[in-house]
């Protein structure tokens, strides 16, 4: 299993863009308006991995409220696996609770889902079918 | 510059490396007790990084501090680089606020230096110098 991403929620999608290419050296790659989940993202390019700056555009998305209570910080992993049905069907024999019901669609048009952190030691965690 | 590992704060290393590796399938590679932290570690293995949960020995270290305030959860991220005193440097220059006033030793006697959040949208973030 490999590591897709890692999300941080940010107040200001320019700031914290800036901070991670200019001050710390991991450069931009894109940025994308996701209206579905409320949200701009800013994606950061590691060697091996990914990390998504991600900034709420309203008040009503999931991202927004984590802002509120938590302030900025680390948000979620992302883990990519071959087959989102087939992973669904070991977590839900595992026990594991997911967020969501069936497979939501992400900005690339691959399907994905989150285990509610309760079930992950606090970490919400996004399962990613790569691409075919 | 490449992920090298996600610290994740957990209370029962054995449940939760238990729920990884058996529920999630994120296989365990190896367990560690760093007396000079405070920490107990499991090693989970992903293809491309590596998950670490980390658990306090006792109520002095800052992951002890985390674990009662924030309870479990996502920690921090550990960037790999090739020279940690030219990455010092670097980040000092940036105005990146440092939480080591000089690089610490690892448990595999890598040299290694945090960012305060302050400076990193909230983001703890270790760079930690790749094996020679």
């Amino acid at each position: 299993m490999k590591l897709d991403h890692i999300a941080i929620v940010v107040r200001d999608l320019e700031q914290a863009a800036s901070v991670y290419s200019k001050k710390l050296g991991v450069p931009l790659k894109s940025r994308h308006r996701i209206d579905a989940e409320g949200v701009e993202v800013a994606v950061m390019e590691l060697d091996n991995a990914h990390i998504e700056l991600v900034k709420p555009l309203d008040k009503a998305s999931g991202v927004a409220s984590f802002l509120e209570k938590r302030g900025e910080g680390l948000h979620h992993i992302c883990l990519e696996v071959d087959n989102i049905e087939a992973l669904i069907r070991y977590l839900g024999a595992s026990g594991i609770k997911l967020i969501d019901d069936k497979p939501r669609t992400g900005y690339k048009g691959n399907k994905a889902v989150f285990v509610h952190p309760s079930s992950t030691n606090g970490v919400l965690i996004e399962f990613y079918e790569k691409d075919m």
